[in-house]
Order: structure tokens, then sequence, then C-alpha cells
């Protein structure tokens, strides 16, 4: 079997601590099932770095990950050293573009051991499993363009201006992913993020594309929301949702809602995926670089490692995708005595977790 | 005195029954405070108007309105009988521009009687009171912006754009009512919902105006969130939260949530505020026209009911606004053997409730 060659990028913050974790585990599971894999580290794309060199990445850094056959990604982000939306689009924000990462999938899962905020309507808490879905959010272009400035600016006219752009192309391609994912899901269900009735240019095409993508799948049951009551369906039914699928923007909100209703905000994965394979695809935590509680080695790994699944899954490897996923849930598990980190509870460390799943594989 | 002259539109679906319940507590209120308060009954801006005009509104409908002191609001929109798009731009989005109401004003309060679907983190309920936050929206530019088009249409090359425009002057008008606002809460806590990070033209001006306008106002506590991290802190904890602003579709977004986990978007209340009060301001419900429970007098009017008591402190009566609240909470209480209507648990109609309310107060 040809090695996997796997970039690297610890990022800010609580990325430099969840991320060895995510290659115990990774290492734990290759072993285990026998998968080659090299990890090429890297410094760049962190706000340490723009601090010695003044940019985010060296310029050459397309050249140094290109190659590579998946990024692992932990954090980027520190605003008190760099402005978020200069280290942003940056880095993270420059590799979903310039690596044409269209989609982005992020599961939110209520897993065991985990408490979800939103309880059933005679308020019973809801049980691990009842709440299971992916969202599918659209990564390179709509609400996020770069076209726009300002007038008049420091002036009493002054007015700001940005397009919102779909293409397509653009749209087509998400939506395919979605409906694909949807299909391959035991309730074929898909719900589209909309708000046709308010933003009354962009997303009225967005619903025709959408309609017209689903006559394509007929096996698929699709509806639609609007985003503002969408929000409210995820609070108040959320078991109701299989796939969801989103713009940009909209996929961002729904898929930081999605995992919070589940109560695993701090856990949840995320997949920058090119399905054309062109180019590397990116896997992150959910979780930011948390600046409040870096560098005490408290933080949960179970994003970075949930995403490692993900990558496996994507590199080929269901099976060890299957075997990372059990470890994680074995570990949650309550009454496992398993270590657990603050954020569950708990008083555990990264590492003591880390190890803990690799231990469970 | 004189008299008040109130604009009635019922609209569509279930703003026609909730309406006549509206006005009975109103009515109720008017006596016992000794409000003149005259009611004038109009038919536009609903989807029937349109099937019988082939319009949502008469030419002169702006001559018709303006004269009134406040528009007290049922719902619009049928999609059966007309796009919302169509039906909403061509009645409710128009009136919020026309008359300059560039405050919408939503709370979003834990009620006796009602169980919120957020608890708390260990599982508990939330206990009434214990969420009371303020959504204040901008209403009149933003991402709702009538600037845009398609181009190449139809074909594989087609692409749409829309633009989002901000203007200081519409920025800080909506900035200063808010800070006004959470001035005069115990709290004095000021939540900017924002998205610079990823949207980087727009949203950097708007934090900029918000850095801004603090400087005025230094009793405020001010901070800021990104909207997809923001809908996750509503859900997990919404107590934080004492003041809130968002532009049009952050606002938007927010309005729904917040009331949804706070159990009563059924219920909530929302008002469209002119300030300089040039041109009349509308009152209606969060809640739409709602297709599938109209025509069965089992609507909740609770909210429209709300919403008469905002109007009535916008026209001066704060005491009568006082008393009207204090009916709904004693209705609500749970035992008091009050009607309730299906979405809270009981089989009471809509009148049932209102006539509740009225003999309430
Ligand atoms: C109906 C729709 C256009 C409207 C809006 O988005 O403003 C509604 O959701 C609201 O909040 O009043
Ligand atoms: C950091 C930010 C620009 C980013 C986004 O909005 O895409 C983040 O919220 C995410 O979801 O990955």
């Amino acid at each position: 079997m040809s090695k996997h060659r796997i970039a690297v990028i610890a990022g800010d913050g609580i990325g430099q601590e969840v991320m060895p974790e995510g290659i115990r585990v990774l290492e734990a599971a290759a072993s285990k099932f026998n998968i080659p894999l090299q990890f090429d580290r890297f410094d760049f794309s962190s706000c340490d770095y723009f601090e010695k060199h003044g940019k985010m990445l060296p310029d050459d850094w397309k050249a140094q990950i290109d190659g590579h056959d998946a990024i692992y990604f932990g954090a980027v982000g520190w605003p008190d050293k760099v402005p978020d939306h200069v280290s942003l689009w940056g880095s993270l924000l420059l590799f979903r573009r310039e690596f044409d990462q269209y989609v982005n999938v992020r599961p939110a899962k209520l897993m065991p051991g985990v408490t979800a905020p939103v309880v059933r309507r005679d308020g019973s808490p809801r049980e691990p499993g009842e709440i299971d879905m992916v969202i599918v959010r659209e990564n390179t272009e709509g609400e996020y363009s770069s076209i726009g400035g300002r007038m008049y600016p420091g002036t009493e006219r002054e007015i700001v201006v940005q397009e919102t752009v779909m293409s397509r192309i653009g749209v087509d391609r998400v939506l395919r992913y979605a409906f694909e994912v949807a299909r391959s899901r035991p309730r074929k269900h898909l719900t589209s993020a909309t708000k046709s009735n308010g933003i009354a240019i962009t997303m009225p095409y967005w619903d025709e594309r959408v309609a017209e993508m689903a006559k394509q799948y007929p096996d698929v049951k699709v509806d639609k929301f609007h985003i503002d009551i969408l929000t409210a369906h995820f609070v108040q039914r959320p078991d109701f949702f299989d796939v969801v699928v989103g713009s940009n923007l909209f996929g961002d909100i729904l898929s930081d809602l999605g995992p919070a209703c589940t109560g695993t905000i701090g856990i949840a994965p995320s997949a920058n995926l090119n399905p054309t394979r062109q180019h590397p695809s990116l896997f992150e935590p959910v979780h930011g670089s948390a600046p409040d509680i870096a560098g005490k080695g408290l933080a949960n790994p179970i994003g970075q490692i949930w995403c490692g699944a993900m990558m496996l899954d994507h590199l080929g490897h269901r099976d060890a995708h299957d075997a990372v996923m059990r470890a994680i849930e074995s570990v949650l598990q309550p009454g496992s005595g398993a270590p657990r980190t603050p954020d569950l509870g708990g008083t555990a460390s990264t590492a003591d977790v880390g190890l803990a799943i690799a231990q469970a594989l």
C-alpha cells in the first residue's frame, strides 16, 4: 500500500495541545490496521509564525503542502497577536479556496456520556443517537466574498458594501454532495437552509438549484426552512434532521448550533473536502484556539481525534474510522471510569484522554 | 387626551384569528386606563387582497396609513397563493422601509407556565425570569438589500450576486437605540453579533461602529461574538444575555432563536419602531400566518396581545403595558386554571385565551 502523506499544522493555542493526542491515536490506528502514514509538520499558519515573519504563510506554502494526501489541522487565531480576519483569511480560508475544498462536512451527534442542553417537549433528556445529523456547508463562495469596499470613509455619509456571490457551478457541486450523503443514509432526508423571503436575490436562486437537483434524487425526501425558523427547529426538534445543507454563512451558523444542541461543540469535528482529490482535503476540530484555556493542558482532544477518524475514512480506511469512533464512544460511556476533561465534568488532562482512547483502540 | 389612531391590518391565516383577541384586550385596557383608542381596519397587505387586485397594496396605501399613530399587524404570507418574497416585499418589508422603522425589538423572556427546551448545565430546568433578553435588530438595510442580479442566466456559467449594504447613518442609529435600551436595564449589558472573521468587509465595519458608540456609553458593558458561536451560547447559557444587537439578518436569526430557547416562539411579540415618530411604528407577533393551523381557532393569541402591550408602551402608556403583561403572566401561571391553547398543552380556543386575559385585566 502506498504511503499516505499527512501535512500536520497544529496552529495556535490549544491546537498545539490537542494535535499530539490526535497523532497518538492515528498512530495507534495505523499500527493496528497496518496503514502507512507519514506525518510532515509545519509551523506556519499560526500567529506565532506571523509575529516572526509578518505573514501567516511562506511564499511557497502551496508547493510545500499540495503534494500531501490530507491536511491535519489544529486551530488558528490569536486575536491579541493578529486580528482574526488577517490570520484566518491568511491561512485557513485561503486553504479552503486555493485547494478548492468546496464542501465542509460537520456531524452533530448526541454521544454517550454527554448531556444535551436541549430536552424533549416533556422536559425529559434526549438519548445518545437520538440526535444524529450531518451539516453540509458550501465552503468557497457565497457570503464569504472578498468583493466590496467603502465609500466616503470616515464621514457621516460612509457606506460599506459587500457582495454575496453564488455561481451555478459552486452551488450545484455542494448540493450534489449533500444529496449523495443523504442518499447514503438510512433516513434519506435532506433539509435546505434558505432565506428567500428576505434575501430575495441570491437565496431564491439557491432554492431553484435545490429544486432542480432534487429531480435527480427522487429517493431523497427534501424540505427547506428559512434560516431564522430553522435555528428554532434545531432547538425544539433536533431529532427531525438528517442531512442539512446550507450556504457558506448558513452552514457556518448551523454547524456550530447543531453541535451546541448535542452538547458536543468542544469535541465536534469538521472536514473541508475537495471531493475531486485534485488537492488535499483539510480536517480540523470545530473548536478554535481557545485562548482562555490554552497552555493549561486541559483542552478536550476528542474533536481532534474525531477529525482524525474522518481523515482515515477519506483516505479509504472505513474500518479504521469505525474503530476510532468506537474507541471514542467507549471512553465517553458513563461509568467507563475513563478520564474526562473539565468541559465534560472531569479533572483529566488532554494527554490522559488521548492515551485512554489510544488504549481503547 | 388626544385620540390614538391605530391602523389594524390582520393579514393572512391566523393573523385573522388572533387579531380580534388582541383588540379585545386593548379595548379592555383602554377602558380601564381611560385611553382613547380608535381602530381603523384595512383589508390590504394580505394574499387574499393580492388574489383580487393583483397586488398586495392599493396605490394610495401610504396616504391611508401614514396619519396613524401605530400599525397593529397580524401576519402576512400564504405561499400557496403568493410566493413569500412577493407578499412580504410587497407589504411588511415595504412598511419597514417606507416608514423607516429602523429598529426591530424582540424580547425573549422565559414566562411562567412555559417550559424552556434548553436546560441548565446540570440538566435541571430553567426558571421563569432566568432568561430575559431583548434582541434589537437593524431593520432597513444590511443583508436585505434589493441590489444585485443574475448573469448568464440559464447557463452553466450562471452567477448571482447580491449586495449587503451598511451605512454609517443606518448602523449608528440602531446601535444608539440598543445602547439606550441596555442603559435603561438593570444589567446594562450589550452583546453585538458579528462575523468579522469571515464576512470581512461589512462586519469589521459593524464592529468599528460598535466600538465607537461604546465610548459614549461607558456605563454599558459591551461584548461581541461571532454569529456562529453566538447561536451556540444562546442554547448553552441564554441567561448570560441582556440586550443583543445585530444586523438585519443576524437580528432576524437571533430573534427567532431567542424565543425558541424560551419556548415562546408562538407567543413572542415584535415591534418595528421608527423612534423619530415621523411615521407610524408597527407591532406584530413573531409567528407567521401558520397555514397548517389556520382556520381552526386554535392559534395562541398571546403574541398578538403582548404586541398590543408594547404598542401601548410606545404610545406613552407604560402603566397599561404593565397591566396587560401582568394579565398575560397570571393566565400563563401554572395552576391558575386558565385556558391554554394546544401549543401550550391545553385544549382551549383562541377566543377562550383572549377572553381570560381581558378578564384578568
Ligand atoms: C417574513 C420575513 C421576511 C421576516 C424577516 O426576515 O424579516 C420575518 O422572518 C421577520 O422576522 O419578521
Ligand atoms: C474562523 C472562521 C472564519 C470560520 C468560518 O466562519 O468559516 C470558522 O467559524 C469555521 O466555521 O471554520
